[in-house]
């Protein structure tokens, strides 16, 4: 069996956050939107529904306790949940808080303007809450 | 309690397709992509993890059972399966079957272009295949 190993793209976008029962969670590196991405750890999957049924199960868990905790801890309008996957086939399920005030309301985010990083303080602080939310309350 | 009344808007913009054990189905009147929405059947709930955890659980298996069989019967490319709800609150999940030829690849759909209605016919055909597919294989 293939081991997991993270794509490329995702890996180079992204900052570690922590990792899950199932998932690895990390921060876009994109300080216009709160924005976390989980990527199951099983490899060569690209849809959540080849996902063993189980896992299936554990990762919508993860997923939305992630997006409840971060909506919580920010005071978000409204989580943004999607698996698109047209450009990194890895499956990889995005969570991001959204507010009236952001960059790209009430349009999505993907392919608005262009990312702009983090300060390594600014990065720090984020991973911190993300890593907060993401443990089961 | 309140009961549940399906939110004007995506009433508007779509056409019915089957029901549930929890959600109905409903297919996004624009021909451009097979583009299907399940809005769980349960009142004033904006977020997934607003529903009860069984109803999250139910919801999910809802949404990926319609989403491998679109898949499937369609021969996508890719599925997007997202929770957006920025403009309309009422939760509604986007199943929605990606081509490399499609008008948006690989951005995201949302917001581009106008949509372009089905033919009674060809909606009709559509309807059918997200019914069969929405059927737990």
């Amino acid at each position: 069996m293939r081991s997991f190993e993270l794509d490329a793209r995702l890996a180079r976008d992204t900052l570690p956050v922590t990792v899950l029962g199932l998932s690895e969670v990390r921060l876009m590196n994109d300080r216009r939107f709160p924005w976390a991405i989980l990527v199951p750890r099983r490899p060569d999957i690209t849809e959540i529904f080849e996902l063993r049924p189980l896992d299936q199960v554990l990762f919508t868990l993860e997923t939305l306790s992630l997006a409840e905790g971060m909506k919580r801890a920010l005071g978000a309008k409204k989580m943004n949940v999607a698996a698109l996957g047209n450009m990194v086939p890895m499956l990889h399920m995005h969570v991001i808080a959204r507010f009236e005030a952001d960059a790209a309301w009430p349009g999505p985010v993907w392919g608005v303007g262009a990312p702009e990083p983090y300060s390594p303080k600014d990065a720090t602080r984020m991973i911190d809450l993300i890593k907060t939310a993401a443990l089961p309350s």
